[in-house]
């Protein structure tokens, strides 16, 4: 098999309808950075005229250099009796200035006549459709036509299902996008109905699924190997009730196993990131079980398996997972710890070997913190220091004397206030001061930065430009044990750090007192480097 | 289509591959339990011999009242060199005493001559399967055999994947699983696979899948479609890697969407809950977005949606919820419309028309507070008592005079302390109160009930049940906008209230208000219900 499939994105409109994904204009913006590197053909961002949002976000995207990818936007055919040239929603489009438009309209009669449906006549329904492709033609070379509910049309009235295509047609379609909207249709079905209708119409075909019967991946599959050549999808398949198909899966599916052309080959690397960048963006969770780019895709449990692994990978991996852009994971022993460990180190440029005690003795501490909740995956820098503390070879820049948050409102009607005072030592010098704050965690980062600049004035550099904070033991109510991870930057790098504790405040205070102190362990290195240069 | 079609769970011994699972014995005793109850055909409970837990979870097996179900063991062919009757593993699995047992050997070439594999002949392995299987034919009266790589096998070396099947017939074998262990496999080749063997062999065919391309569920059907009458599968699809084909998916594809006879019709209504037991008793969290079982498989957000599913819910679902034992859940949102906010008030069971003027003042407060980050998909007891506010029928049972929260730390080495104070003011009186916690946000909630018992014995009941903190704006570091999920509970009932602000204690001090509120005004509900019964 081969041939070009078109891959549509529609993570941005239908991936939201998802309850647990709020995105910001923000967000959108660096998702559509990512989908043009990643070189999705078409980028769905929104429905301008709907969402307010959606129109300002159009506005932005035309300041963006999209280079690969076409922005398309979406809408909704003109209403029963009217003409699309006074539809508001339409006129949005118009203005909102895409590369191309989709647009909806339904194809299940029950859906037009039925009681929640349009109200009108069959026959209006289909000069809804042909005149607002038409008219919307005359602005954009690319008009798509998602046909609603197809399948589920097309089984209780075939001829009324193929008329509106026929009418998407006749306005002057691109393509009609045959859309399983309840996602109740099957591989067997999809199939036959697919490879009947390309048999009849010449127009291209696109397929639009969604996974209420975990098998929209398979559904697609089905519709292209059965004529379409055009994929809809999301990032990690999100989108309503169960979502959509997942782009992360169907685009590996036709590229590496069937051999069809989707993005391009070496972009196929960038998958992975692609999906962790996505959850990251909508803070979700990453599924490590998600195939092809989950953490534990290519995971293997010790034994036989490993050696066979090493062997010859192909035995026990379906695919190479250097390909979309993943990794083999061996599951640690008590032994491959250690080599995990020394691999870590050599990354940081510390001088560890396995027969070190010290390996022992970290290996044995990161055991310890993991079981209360620690998690270094995350947390380079805290775990940087952790080592070179076990080594002997770092002593933390401060001493804490005492730190008081306070947090106060006085009624109902006003806002609360935070203050934080601190007292820290530094080489037998004290410095105690105090500082306001955004919430108590703000205020105790601000007290402690601003009695550090005393001694160290190179904290001023330091951005905070992330703050996470993940409940780990949930049974307990607000006594939960929670997982604070910061990320911190200067003029030149990144960095992360964590902290574990029942007390988000404490928990903060870790993770805080880590990116101070990594802060100033790079500088004296760099200090040192530079006398070894001199 | 119709018959009759085997499920077979192995949950316990592929499943618990995965690495986040951990069981102990009587959580899998429960598990076959309920696994039993559901009318699983076979439950595949461990490998004897290889695992002792396994061995003395067989021993209290038999202890267990399993009706409708039978007890497999899994174990492997004896070694090369090797007879049955002689291998340790094997005499564990006769000890046992399950009513049956399946014995995964090898369909690949590669596997039986390769690296890391057998390393014997292609005979001695036929030999092995042959011998294995006639051997504990003697024992029981069903003996599986799974043909791990079969499809691999398949297409590496037809023959020799058919001879590795056909020993197992010689050997007595009631039936043959073939196994896509890498899970490489696509639909089109399963079906073409799978119905090639049903033609040439009168033998059983079972399928074993996993989810590597996220097709297990389609392949299963695929070789169900092509002849095989009997599916392997787990609970929510746990298992090594990506996991296996998910039997939460596949048994009401082959029932409600084909026709096939799985478990009992009246049977399928408990598997949504079964997959939630599942995951509780596991510790992982359930996957809302999971096909036919999760909360949200039948979910709405859009407003047209809505008032469609209210008019016709087959418009807009493709099965009705109710048969495998879910809901419709109607979700409130900024994409939502009145039509979203007069069902949930239906649900709450208040009083609210779409042409009520408090519809729109309602759509309006929940818009502009999503805005601010609020979001009330997981909140329905804020939502209840917004709207009940935004319609002048309820008024909050406190008022607020002022609260502090204070954590103290004095130095390096001693833990945290938090104390909050608190007054508010109940009907002209005021109570003015204290307390420590485990960080702020608990001192904070324990101050508050504090005070609220002097006045309503009933908060005493109150317990928080989860707490979850989500950043919202992450882009300024400590000064990020938090969101606050509360669950709570008391004998009857659970209840969920929202709060979000820049500052973590108050977004916390909105959730814990509204969760004392909600619970005050749900008792007042039920004394009014109470008097007018009188």
């Amino acid at each position: 098999m081969s041939g070009r499939i078109e891959i549509y994105d529609t993570t941005l409109r239908d991936g939201v309808q998802s309850e647990d994904i709020s995105l910001s204009l923000d967000d959108k913006l660096s998702i559509i950075t990512r989908l043009d590197q990643l070189g999705i053909h078409y980028i769905e961002a929104g429905w301008p005229g709907a969402n307010p949002k959606d129109e300002r976000l159009f506005t932005k995207i035309r300041s963006l250099h999209v280079s690969q990818s076409r922005i398309m936007a979406f809408g909704s055919t003109c209403r029963p009796g009217g003409l699309p040239e006074n539809d508001r929603l339409i006129k949005s489009i118009v203005s909102a200035k895409p590369h191309g438009v989709t647009i909806f309209g339904k194809s299940w009669d029950a859906h037009v006549k039925g009681e929640g449906g349009l109200g009108c006549s069959l026959d209006e329904n289909l000069r809804m459709i042909r005149d607002t492709v038409a008219f919307l033609r005359k602005s954009f070379p690319i008009v798509f036509f998602d046909a609603e509910h197809f399948f589920d049309g097309f089984k209780a009235n075939r001829e009324y299902a193929m008329a509106s295509l026929d009418a998407a047609v006749k306005g002057g379609a691109s393509r009609v996008v045959l859309c399983d909207t309840n996602g109740g249709a099957i591989p067997s079905e999809v199939s036959e109905i697919v490879g009947f209708i390309a048999k009849k119409r010449s127009i291209p075909l696109g397929i639009h699924c969604h996974n209420d019967s975990e098998l929209a991946v398979a559904n697609t599959l089905c519709a292209v190997q059965a004529g379409a050549d055009h994929v809809h999808g999301t990032i990690n398949g999100v989108g309503e009730r169960c979502g959509n198909t997942n782009l992360c899966s169907i685009i590996p599916v036709l590229s590496i196993k069937l051999g069809y052309e989707t993005i391009a080959r070496d972009k196929l690397r960038m998958l992975s990131d692609t999906s962790r960048f996505f959850d990251e963006i909508a803070n979700l969770l990453h599924n490590k079980h998600q195939p092809y780019v989950g953490e534990s895709a290519f995971a293997h449990k010790g034994g036989i398996h490993v050696s066979a692994v090493m062997g010859d990978p192909a035995t026990y991996e379906h695919i190479s997972p250097e390909v979309v852009g993943n990794q083999r994971k061996v599951i640690v022993s008590e032994h491959s710890g250690k080599s995990n460990i020394v691999y870590k180190a050599r990354e940081f440029n510390i001088d560890l070997s396995k027969d070190d005690t010290a390996a022992n003795e970290i290996v044995k501490i990161i055991k310890d913190l993991e079981n209360c909740g620690f998690q270094f995956e995350g947390a380079d820098a805290s775990l940087e220091l952790l080592m070179k503390k076990a080594m002997n070879q770092h002593v933390r820049s401060f001493r804490l004397k005492g730190f008081r948050v306070n947090t106060e409102r006085r009624s109902d009607d006003t806002d609360p206030v935070s203050e934080a005072t601190i007292m820290i030592e530094v080489d037998g010098n004290v410095e105690h001061t105090a500082a306001m704050g955004n919430g108590p965690v703000n205020a105790l980062d601000k007290a402690l930065r601003k009695a550090l600049q005393k001694f160290y004035p190179s904290i001023q550099e330091v951005e905070l430009l992330d703050y996470k904070v993940r409940v780990i033991s949930s049974r307990s109510g607000t006594e939960s044990v929670v997982r604070v991870l910061i990320e911190s930057g200067d003029k030149k790098d990144h960095w992360y750090t964590v902290g574990v504790s029942s007390n988000i405040l404490e928990a903060s205070w870790m993770a805080l007192v880590d990116s101070m102190d990594y802060k100033l362990y790079k500088d004296s290195l760099k200090d040192s480097v530079r006398k070894k240069v001199r």
